[in-house]
């Protein structure tokens, strides 16, 4: 399983994709129904910025063969700095230079193709939640410089995950090396402003706990720069729960209800709630929209963690295109 | 939004609701067929009374507004010791003095407006979870000595709560700054005892840990002075976990079964189950009757939690009227 | 309640129940369709054996009396050295002289009759979840010596629990004072290979705090000795955090998808999810088959827990008989 520097070279970075560049056609079909705002201000281009995560999904090179769809996807472990605040930066590891790693997305039935090439300077691997064999499970360690190859059906249709099983497993996961596995329903969802949430926790001086957390990577950015969303505009938001060192979370809405969707193994939601407790590597579909313009919090309800990093807000621009500037985004919070 | 001391005078005491004063219509036709247990011996009239805020629901003062039936509570935010113990005081930030606050008590579709007086020597907030504008949402500060009115329709229907939001919240809210807001579905749902018990931890030195656990305020109190119930009668039990630094309870009752509706947001139990696993801020009604006459406890299964004060028990009556002294009641517990 | 010496002899042990010896009619009727592969290697005769536990259910002995079929059980508390790993071993207390206890099992409106004898050196109790009166909770201290019966009805059908109900709760529960009883619904469930996995944890030196976890009492067993099941064959689980001081647990099946039946309470399962959060004494049945040959760990997600004794593996055998030589079992796992 392990990959040559000649097979390497020869899929060259093709895999690497760029979302939309290959999107799964039922998308590319619905999305003009959907009304997503323009990113506010001045476009952050760090590495690291959960602005760009955010609705960014990596559908990987779509291929024939033999009468079979087959995505590839190129995924390297690396190393880098992350500047967490203006005073605290760390040395993640992580997939694909950022934290989550890549949004992988396919369509149920599809042949998925992972080559996972580690530059991460240390023994890795990617180990993917759904269905495979057990060869294909991500156990076995890639040393730093090597490469593999995991390939399996894209299956069951749901919202997965996929992060290094490398023993200790917590400090991998802690270091950043956990990202989201989409597999959509085989006719997709109803049109939606999706997104990805990921919440995480760090471990800045290896104690076994946390010192501080974040949604997709960056402690507070979504409290500073709130989440852009259309009133009465249909979200769906697929949620992972990715903290070690803390039992579970119990993730909450201000002032609305979502609809929850199960590990998205369903197509219909099954209950509604405006709270919903999530224990390590669970992770579930809400959706939601919002009926009156304003900001609104999200955050998980174990308050310390909240007020720790793991915050944001969206913030709901009216549905006639009225100015922004009249929305009071002024949370107070100390 | 904050209000002048002219209209404050102006709503005066009104607002602060005697249970069944102004309770929901479907509510008094019903309730001659539920039976209640009077309670035993003599009523203890401290301002933390579990045993009066158990049944205890604030239907606050309903008006007609051109069509629009609107209910109108008065909440203010005090300071008071609380005698935890015979060993024990505690200073509490509390809403209407008591903890949890008064249970607040609508019909789906009516409006809400909640004056909030701030009594309480520091900058605090109500916090409704439901549906309402972010203008509503109880995050700006509401300093000492200031009121505002929050104003939002009573949807969706279910068990909802609401809480100081101001940083840092997990010590507003270990303080006593929380309570429970039940919406009910617009035809209400079947006769049965009702009563509100909400899980709190004390913070008592600061520290960012519990020190302590009660059902509605005062350790052991249910299990000193047990809940009296009939048999088999109906008991629709509203359920909130509010303790923080500890990630999630998991509520136990014994000898039972019980129907489990998720925040309240259906009209019949999805699950059936004698524990339930809840994060910060979840709730839920449980409903259940008991076959037999006996004492039964109830208590979080993190047992560390149960015994340090988190525990109650009912006493059922038998449904005959045969005098409770026949009933074992002496759970040694040492 | 209390069982004098004469009418422990005249029980004898008969109660002792061997497997199947009175197993309930339609598990008979049923198990030839199910295949088990047979243990691999020397058969281990410790007393603390969790290959001999997992598949080992206790029937009792039924007798019936007046029209009533009547399962009789014998369970014995003793104390007892277990050998958690080469380097450690513990003085635990326990049912039967096993971790967990045997796993107790009735069908639904059969009446049990439990036998409880205390040899442990402490008051101890058997604690049954479950529904039954007042008097049969087992709250009353048994002192050592002591014996008492425990009779009730067998429901509602599920995955229940039975424990030492002596304070401090958490302290005798993690010496291991605890075990599975299932009520298995009138018409049964369909053939399956059934076992049982329940999660406990290890407080070595009564800090209040789990130095060291397990499935089934022995950490790391099931890592090191797989757990061999064949592809394509139907597996019930039956799954039960045990494990104190630690809110809740996740758990987790590699490279598969379970359907899940929460506390055993339905006949079809609700909800289907590779990750499932327990909180302490929550237990759920878990069914699944495996579609390849290989090696797939289980753990909770809570890493530093699996990493810490509460680690197991399925050994997948092909459906066709090939030899299991030929499977990689070979997790790296440092």
């Amino acid at each position: 399983m392990k990959v040559g520097r000649r097979q390497l070279l020869g899929w060259g970075l093709a895999g690497a994709g760029v979302a939309g560049a290959t999107a799964l056609p039922y998308l590319l079909r619905r999305r003009s129904a959907v009304r997503i705002p323009p990113a506010s201000g001045a476009a952050e281009v760090s590495a690291f910025n959960p602005m760009a995560l955010l609705r960014q999904f990596d559908y990987g090179t779509l291929k024939q063969e033999n009468g079979t769809r087959v995505r590839e996807f190129r995924i390297e472990a690396r190393t880098g700095r992350v500047q967490l605040n203006p005073a605290l930066s760390f040395i993640s590891w992580n997939f694909g230079g950022r934290i989550p790693g890549p949004t992988l997305r396919a369509q149920a039935g599809e042949r998925v193709r992972v080559l996972f090439v580690n530059h991460g300077g240390h023994a890795h691997t990617m180990h993917f939640h759904g269905v495979h064999s057990g060869a294909m499970d991500g156990i076995r360690p890639v040393r730093d410089g090597a490469a593999t190859i995991y390939e399996f059906d894209a299956e069951p249709f749901g919202v997965h995950l996929y992060h290094c099983h490398i023993s200790p497993v917590a400090r991998h996961i802690s270091k950043g090396l956990y990202g989201m596995f989409i597999v959509d329903p085989p006719d997709g969802r109803a049109p939606a402003d999706e997104m990805v949430l990921v919440m995480g926790g760090f471990d800045l001086y290896d104690r076994g706990r946390n010192d501080i957390y974040a949604f997709n990577g960056i402690p507070n950015y979504y409290l500073q720069h709130p989440i852009r969303i259309y009133q009465d505009q249909l979200v769906r938001l697929y949620l992972l729960n990715m903290v070690e060192w803390q039992p579970a979370l119990t993730f909450h809405l201000h002032a609305n209800f979502f609809r929850l969707l199960r590990t998205g193994r369903t197509l219909e939601a099954t209950e509604e709630a405006d709270v919903v407790t999530m224990g390590t590597a669970e992770r579930h579909i809400l959706e939601f929209s919002y009926r009156y313009p304003g900001a609104y919090m999200f955050h998980p309800h174990q308050d310390v963690v909240a007020e720790n990093g793991c915050m944001g807000q969206f913030l709901v621009l009216p549905a006639d295109g009225t100015a922004p500037a009249a929305i009071d985004t002024g949370h107070a919070h100390s």
